[in-house]
């Protein structure tokens, strides 16, 4: 059943720079059996826990549909499915928008810049105090993916099999320039600067990184195929503007960008480096079934980052990730809308972790 | 010798759409043997006529410098090299910026709206103000790529031979599409929708544009270049920020709101078909020799669009247009930056026609 879930955790979160966050709350929505091995779903950076919607509670699509449900990949007859909404974004765990303890208001501003580290510790501490003693798979995409591996290299006990779709052992440089645009676009308003992150013009300008997004997180293909047979120019000019603004208003009361600017930081600071000596002694942590999974036309996280991945975890463990590149002309959403390849490539994956039981 | 020079047109321009433009000027420069054949040259939507910086009159770099010289593709001892700025567009030709014989203002935002065949129209008639009778080759990038098609289409008896770069036969989607972002993100603004085009939240637009044109107009590569060797996330993080943001203030100085849509949309209006029964119809009157050359990595014109016009071409005139992708990891900028092999794909071209005089 899909239902909108709230917990207090146990006990602060302090983050790596050393700033506490006190009474911290994760939002969360939960899936399928109880009883079963914990299947643990992370999402994307600017989109939220809402993995599935298999009931009629919320009838928002969600992330995962295609692959959440009974008898499917992310089998709610199996497994206790948990879908965590990371620390710092907008629909409901700790961040601007929530209430700071010690003033009564939302942290705005104030909330604490949080790395990935931060993401997966507090991932970690959340799924405690819900009582997951081990996560049995892991799985994700893009900022989801970054997290699921940041997790699975800190406590490598906890975490039984992943698989980060869209995806990478580091933040792509790629990715930081079009975050950092994002990131510019929004500090550069005069609302922003004279601390007011709810004026119009830094709602303007989420509506502008709306549209970016639409571009920099597809690709050209799509918007060939959005004015297919059409040869009047400004038909196709005002068919592909209509797309682009499509939404938009309802983009911006949806995301608050002290929230977008804290996932796109957090997943500018990603390396599974960070903390240990090299990136190989990182992945020689990693002594679990990988599945990776990239789109061949993504630009943020272009396959041979996937492959890079992949490969050193076999440097350790000969065979033991698998790197599948999935076709789209959907760039990096891919990751959401090819449902039909991503359950090809998951489902032997699946049949092989259900026998290791 | 490098010049800026500007001539009032002899007559009044008027558009497509019926709009008349009185006084019309362009804006131009131009190198070489003035007694040459005409070699003209096109510059990119964002760009100007500062094709070459071949002497000390303007040191700034020109976009085509590794082209222009004495022995070079475009040889100064041997062509009367014209480079124009485009109808529209900023640096001095008749646009938003420009004087309204009729007001004793500048246009703004009352300014017509101009397709590209008004870009290849009003070059047609400076030109021959400027004593052209016959350009002898035609060649020029993006934005220009597409006007001196277009010229050659409407007047193929007028252009000898053609070298289109980062082009197709119509406006792509997916170059639309991006289009229409920087458009959305000015239009969109409190300043523009209160005709303040000058105005702070205007110039941002502009700014924003020019950051988003970094990531858009390159490639993921790119900033893997920039990055190499380096680990730390955050000091990534500010080198590629430090990067987006440089010259931002001197870009919107250089760049006037009104001016930038009018090139995009006049691109956006780009289809050689227009005019014409069919677009087989408009391409079999490209009688003359063509390289076209695409960029493997540009998202705008990705070079499937330059086969198709060469197939189209070719259709009619077996073997008398040829292809050439060139590699780069700059993306759509490898127009600008692959100077080594646009001069190695040129020079057999340009002793083809010269052996034809």
């Amino acid at each position: 059943m899909t239902e909108k879930k709230f917990l207090t955790l146990s006990t602060s979160y302090t983050t790596i720079n050393g700033a506490e966050i006190k009474q911290p709350v994760v939002a969360y929505e939960e899936y399928g059996n109880p009883d079963g091995p914990v299947v643990l779903l992370c999402h994307g950076g600017l989109s939220n826990q809402h993995a599935a919607d298999i009931t009629d509670v919320d009838p928002a699509p969600g992330w995962w549909d295609k692959l959440v449900g009974s008898g499917n990949i992310f089998d709610t007859d199996k497994f206790r499915i948990l879908s965590l909404n990371a620390l710092g974004s907008i629909a409901g765990t700790s961040s601007a928008i929530t209430i700071d303890p010690d003033t009564g208001k939302p942290y705005g501003k104030n909330f604490p810049y949080i790395t990935m580290e931060d993401m997966a510790r507090f991932t970690k501490q959340a799924l405690e105090d819900l009582g997951v003693e081990k996560v049995f798979w892991a799985a994700g995409l893009s900022m989801g993916s970054l997290l699921l591996l940041n997790l699975a290299v800190l406590f490598p006990d906890f975490v039984g099999a992943i698989t980060p779709v869209a995806t990478s052992a580091y933040m792509t440089s790629g990715g930081i320039a079009i975050h950092n645009v994002f990131i510019n676009s929004i500090q550069n308003t005069p609302g922003w600067q004279s601390g007011k992150s709810d004026s119009f013009d830094v709602r303007n300008a989420v509506m502008v990184m709306s549209q970016m997004s639409k571009v920099y997180y597809t690709h050209y293909s799509l918007y060939e195929k959005m004015t297919e047979g059409m040869t009047d120019q400004l038909a196709k000019e005002k068919q592909l503007s209509d797309y682009l603004m499509a939404g938009m208003e309802a983009y911006a009361d949806g995301h608050d960008a002290n929230c977008v600017i804290a996932c796109l930081r957090a997943c500018n600071s990603y390396n599974l480096a960070n903390g240990f000596s090299s990136l190989d002694e990182a992945l020689g942590r990693l002594n679990m079934p990988a599945l990776v999974i990239n789109v061949d036309t993504d630009p943020e996280f272009p396959p041979h980052y996937g492959r890079e991945l992949v490969d050193g975890i076999n440097a350790h463990y000969p065979g033991l990730a698998e790197h599948v590149i999935i076709h789209s002309i959907n760039g990096h959403l891919g990751c959401v809308l090819e449902g039909e390849q991503l359950k090809a490539a998951m489902e032997p994956f699946k049949v092989g972790l259900l026998q290791s039981i």
